[in-house]
């Protein structure tokens, strides 16, 4: 798209109230906008990047079996009483409305009561199992501070995968491949290298869940990485006895990481609460078992932005840049660099090639090249009149390495 | 996909509690499920078709010049004070609720405050504009009645789109645009035929707005349809001053109809209340003059079930269909006729033509057929011991013909 059409704009300076690099970074680069604290709208730059990271879940739950639908935020007291989930000195993030006859509502923090009650509709044999069921919607918590920038909000969107399974063995089967989905995202996402596999706290129904800690200053967990193993431990389950059952020497180093993904076995405690029943192959009446995977596309976008930018801005992995290739026209009011300018962008936009072309007039080489830095575009390529034999200046915004290349180079 | 393995099944009976054919329909079919009165969630199968509905909006919008945001659900007292829509006695169909501290939030009903707001940070001289700016995002409506199936909802994805300009004539000029997207957009999703542009009260600001109506007896509305000159006009308007005023005879058919669609002025109400200034050309400080224009998918959705569907269940048209063909396997127990089917299967998706094989076991034929009627994919291919010379029995869902097509053909 045109850089000159796009109603955002940068800026030098974020917002003094705003502590977070990642949404610092977000908000100056035109991605998102704070609407209050904990709060933010994906302009289009931000939505890009957001849709492409959503896709690439979608992807992966798609390839282990997922079926998407999309439930509701406007959630009924009957359906989470059952779990004791309902009142607010249980679930404390609750966000509660009302009925024009008075009748409390809630708005979702989570889906696993409202997804095991819709089941109770499809559910009634073996037959009808295994299921997996996941959504993009969007959750609602009532964080009491909100200082994380788009990592930790008060309205986003999360993938809530959630497996119905005849029993343990089968819901263990399914387990490990969405273990495997989810290694695969976060390195499709950029974060391969820095995102460990955790063993943490596994609450009533199994000794562990897994979370999946990407290792920044920003995060709010510790974790204790075994490098050897390439696995972590989350503090809070950090102890002699658990070191030895993993099997793990005392070769750990302790980080700040941020969980950007989290599964872990719900048993039959939703099952057994909402009376999810199956008949099993003797006719038995039978709880199904389940389990959860969550992943939160803006605090992976979040984090990907506190863990990949420079001291120049952002620097997007290519496969959730906004765009591949950031055309930046020096010369806007010369008619032969422009015309170049203008071919080379038409050609790549005719292939489907996505392209931010700077063809702002009246901006300096120094800003626009600061604007670039700032958006992060995996790879910039300069026409100016210096642009000679069929050659463009290219240059790769994480290595900051220039080379020159053709036109059937960059095609 | 193959339909042993989707969670979802029909059902012979709708709810009792369930008036509206629209919900009738597609909760028996599996489209739908109702989370309360007037809040649903979309199933699988309805997540396509609502999937489908909003790529033909987007399309449509982005090649007016649109560009794509997402916005927030929740919202700021101090937003919507300054143009009087806060208070419940002016904007009755809030739901208010809390943070922690007390503050005040509501779910936000529309967002034309919240987007002039956020288009401070971006206008400020006549060369931001025109901009044209749209979101599909989730509104929330306490309705003290929902009896209207998906076509009325207290929770539902708008698509709303704000145009801002510098002057009226400007703004003249993208609303004829905005009108001819609208009417590809109904034409697209196969309700051009009964889908009338219709004058409606214009509010404070302009004359009339316009609003897109589709005639059906589920319809709110009563407009006034000038057959002659393919226009409507809506019945709180319907005088004789106005039918002069637009040239028109005496020659109306009345007709129930529901609002799918309506474009109108906004003039500078929001701009001047919340303070949206840009400089002219000759440095004079200017309100914005802004326009708003909306769609409901799931409206228009349900408005396609209720125009479109007959006594044997859904009748969709192709571009919003959920599958382009229903492949049905009558003899899944023969060795022959399954492997015919499941290598069909294979072709068609690997040519990515979508398919929804009835690989079904254990279900008769009468039930399979009266399945894929309640369903209501456009076409229905059938395979069964019968089949032979490499010609399939291929059946349309809307006129009930049938005729022998090669695999070629249906490639």
């Amino acid at each position: 798209m045109r850089q000159s059409q796009l109603f955002t704009k940068t800026r030098r300076e974020a917002p003094k109230d705003e502590v977070a690099k990642n949404a610092q970074l977000l908000l100056r680069g035109g991605y998102v906008y704070k609407e209050m604290a904990g709060v933010y709208a994906l302009l289009p730059l931000g939505l890009r990047v957001f849709n492409k990271i959503v896709q690439i879940i979608r992807e992966e739950m798609n390839a282990i079996g997922g079926q998407e639908l999309v439930m509701t935020s406007l959630q009924q007291k009957e359906t989470w009483e059952p779990t004791n989930q309902w009142s607010d000195k249980e679930v404390d993030v609750w966000f509660k409305t009302n009925l024009k006859n008075g009748t409390e509502l809630g708005l979702a923090v989570t889906h696993e009561a409202a997804l095991t009650k819709l089941m109770k509709d499809f559910v009634s044999s073996y037959r009808d199992l295994p299921s997996y069921i996941y959504q993009f919607q969007t959750k609602f918590r009532n964080e009491t501070r909100a200082k994380s920038g788009i990592m930790r909000t008060r309205e986003f969107v999360m993938k809530d995968l959630y497996s119905f399974s005849k029993n343990e063995k089968e819901h263990l089967d399914f387990y490990e491949k969405a273990k495997g989905a989810y290694v695969r995202i976060f390195k499709r996402a950029g974060l391969g290298d820095k995102t460990y596999l955790t063993f943490a706290s596994g609450g009533m129904f199994s000794k562990f869940s897994h979370e999946f800690q990407t290792v920044t200053d920003a995060g709010e967990d510790i974790i204790y990485i075994h490098k050897g193993k390439n696995i972590a431990i989350n503090k809070e389950v950090f102890t002699e006895e658990i070191k030895k059952e993993l099997g793990l020497d005392d070769d750990f180093v302790e980080a700040k990481a941020v969980e950007v993904g989290n599964i872990f076995t719900l048993a039959t405690r939703f099952s057994d609460a909402l009376g999810l029943m199956f008949k099993d192959e003797e006719g038995k009446d039978t709880p199904v078992f389940m389990g959860s995977y969550g992943i939160g596309p803006a605090r992976l976008m979040g984090t990907i932005v506190e863990v990949l930018s420079d001291e120049k801005g952002i620097v997007w992995p290519e496969a959730v840049a906004p765009f591949k290739y950031h055309l930046v026209n020096l010369a806007t009011d010369d008619i032969d660099t422009t015309k170049l300018a203008d071919e080379l962008y038409q050609e790549l936009t005719s292939k489907n090639i996505e392209v931010l072309y700077d063809d702002r007039s009246g901006i300096s080489a120094g800003e626009k090249f600061n604007d670039s830095d700032l958006i992060g575009i995996p790879t910039r390529i300069v026409v100016s009149k210096k642009t000679k034999d069929g050659k463009f200046e290219v240059k790769d915004r994480k290595s900051g390495e220039v080379a020159m290349k053709s036109k059937d180079e960059l095609l």
